[in-house]
């Protein structure tokens, strides 16, 4: 009989692994449960879907059930799995539109049930109106509240990456908005003075910023209509919640799967999990981080999909490992782009590293090119070993795949000074004769 | 008394070396002799201010010889060096103005004159509209042709970068072009089919591409009117010759300097010629280039620019080396971005390696953002160590920046494998969530 896969979460961790495990061996038996209506999509998408800039938020989806099954993959939406037994081999899964529940048997068992986002117990919280963003069916409902409810006023809650998105989307509407965020900054994976540059654009651009401040409550009668911040009412007819996620680990840790010190799924350089046969990938689990070498949870799409990728291909009897992250994002806050990867100057004073930085501002062209905009730098190193440890990068234009750059330096476990003497592009359109992370890892040198 | 620097050739590798020869040792003693009106400019530009996206040809020098002698440099423009006795540690230097000649000693000497244009003997290449295109004196000639003599017709000789950038620059004013190519392809350090990219988009925007004919001659009057290109005669009110420039290294030879197997200047890694006390960087010296191990000809502004600061540094008294060069490169050619790191199929077979490839196309956003465009990528590859042996990059956006990826991979000497491993940088209006580069060594892996 065919070795049956069992998947639990149909993101882009989960398909990924099945259309690699696929490929890699025709004979298996592969199965998802996916609690959402839709398997494999582009999450990263919905604020542009949102923000009308995808026609359809349903354009996000690369591939649809009918397709997986064509590949004899077979996706089950509105399917949630309720209990793993490790022992037994047997899952427990509900058709949630029936709520017919029955016993699954599984060879090899992938826990991809990636992250859920916080929702802090607040007054309110369940008012219509109130909104995380997370599935497609998220998206769906924030753009149909959207448009028919055409709100003036809305409240974003958090300042990382998907509050900032939302800005821009819900901004595209004409809505008048309010961020509101606890810490100092927006963007904790920035250093301060380089988040200010992102703060700067959304004021710049209309959104009032409420930094270190909590969100007391929200008000409203048959819908949100204020939210309660540090004393002040401010009118809402729309607030994101978008105060982080935590992975969906709850399942797998009752069955006996370990988890990481970040609180998501430890795993093995082949996604294998402590327990035999059981296997996770993507925002439910860890990936090890090669600028600090130590376990790090960093949800994101890109690294579901590598790690998906590796595990399938191992499930296929293959042996192949994930060699781990840098910590690379980069964000679009309206006409800024703000990046970074490995290790902040926080983050690296927090891991224990003698930090030193160096800062600096470069044209992203040529000086005598119109439309060059400055691009601001800043190089996180090991004062001792001169190691680079991390880099961020904010500007206009030129700075989403620059950063890519800094990725390629920590993961050769570069110094600031070998990075200094890359060879890298120049024409007057695209850079100045010194590249701006060449200007600053000059700096660096003296 | 202080120790006397003498520098032959005021451009950016020059100037550079002066500098940062100031900065590093503020007794010595720098005088720099420049045969052409202007010091210290962006030549890179030129094609840009002749467009008329610069405002004056003027904007891309720098800093004016006044600028450099209130850093203690004097910079002499419109100076001719005509011999170099080596025993002697004396030049012969001519003011081209006056005529008047001197002698001058010098404690260290470095040679920076760059490169010439290749003027090929043509019947009539000396009639008035035939450019070259080097110095700040040239690129306002051409500017100064283009908006009195409004030609409706004209001809650009040679495809290399050059050319390309000087199609942009002419069909801009709206001239009627054709580009004429000895070689089968343009682009020489891109394989055939990227750049076939390249040429369909120069025939797009309405430039005729004549490849692998040879210019027989130019004719006209008072000015040119016309050109013999395998047996046709093509109209022409401006000639760019653009087949490549040669290292000026002449009088270095003469006085004994070694020049290396590519012709130019042979160096160390500390920018010293094999003669004593003196040095040589830029367009006129070779460099060495990582990836072949053997030293290369690869004039580039980025690195004289490095050199020259490497060189500047040791004249001060510092002991810095030069990292090498790993051939980057970027064009714009109207609205398209070509871009190459390392070698090409062909170098690379030239170069005794067992050559294997692989292209893909991908994204330069993700599939449901608007406005994203194929960007065309093939890597080389050892087939034997799989160690990646260079880049190509071709599409309308996302391409210049992206091919520093591959620069540091050749830098850290990656397999292709390693490459595929790379934590890039993900966000829907940048990048697709596999950018284009792990999508093709994701195939090389198979």
């Amino acid at each position: 009989m065919a070795t049956k896969i069992v998947i639990v979460g149909g993101g882009a961790a989960g398909m990924s692994a099945a259309a690699k495990a696929r490929r890699t061996d025709p004979t298996l038996d592969i199965v998802v449960y996916e609690r959402s209506g839709y398997v494999s999509y582009g999450a990263c998408g919905f604020p542009y879907a949102i923000k009308g800039e995808i026609a359809r938020v349903e354009d996000v989806v690369v591939r649809t059930p009918a397709q997986f099954a064509k590949q004899g993959i077979q996706a089950h939406v509105g399917h949630e799995v309720l209990a793993v037994d490790a022992a037994a081999q047997t899952l427990r899964v509900r058709e949630l539109a029936s709520g017919t529940e029955c016993a699954v048997a599984w060879d090899e068992l992938v826990l991809t049930a990636g992250g859920a986002p916080s929702r802090p117990p607040l007054p309110g919280i369940d008012l219509p109106g109130v909104f995380v963003l997370r599935t497609v069916e998220d998206a769906l409902a924030i753009r149909n509240w959207v448009e028919q409810q055409r709100p003036a006023h809305g409240v974003i809650i958090g300042g990382g990456y998907i509050g900032l998105e939302m800005a821009e989307a819900l901004a595209a509407h004409g809505i008048s908005l309010t961020l509101v965020e606890r810490l100092p900054q927006v963007v904790a994976s920035l250093d301060p003075e380089m988040a200010a540059h992102v703060q700067t654009e959304l004021e710049q651009q209309g959104v009032t910023v409420r930094l270190e401040q909590a969100v007391e409550g929200l008000t409203g009668d048959d819908r949100v209509r204020a939210v309660l911040v540090g004393g002040a009412t401010i009118p809402a007819a729309i607030v994101i919640m978008a105060v982080g996620i935590r992975p969906s680990a709850t399942l797998a840790h009752a069955a006996g799967v370990a988890l990481g010190p970040t609180g998501a799924i430890a795993v093995d350089d082949h996604q294998r999990t402590n327990v035999p046969h059981i296997w996770a990938a993507g925002d439910v689990a860890e990936a090890h981080h090669l600028v600090t070498g130590r376990p790090a949870w960093v949800p994101l799409g890109t690294t579901a999909n590598k790690q998906g990728r590796v595990l399938g291909e191992n499930l296929g009897g293959g042996d192949v490992r994930f060699g781990g992250i840098v910590g690379t994002v980069v964000v679009k806050v309206f006409d800024l782009e703000a990046a970074s990867s490995g290790l902040s100057e926080g983050q690296a004073q927090t891991e224990g590293f003698a930090v030193q930085t160096v800062s600096a501002t470069a044209g992203s062209r040529a000086h005598y090119m119109p439309g060059h905009q400055p691009i601001h730098v800043k190089l996180v190193y090991d004062a001792t070993t001169r190691r680079l440890l991390g880099g961020q990068l904010v500007g206009r234009e030129g700075v989403s795949k620059r950063i890519d750059t800094i990725a390629a330096a920590l993961h050769a476990r570069w110094t600031v000074d070998e990075l200094a003497e890359l060879d890298l592009s120049y024409a007057p359109p695209f850079s100045p004769v010194w590249d701006p992370i060449l200007v600053a890892a000059n700096l660096a040198k003296r």
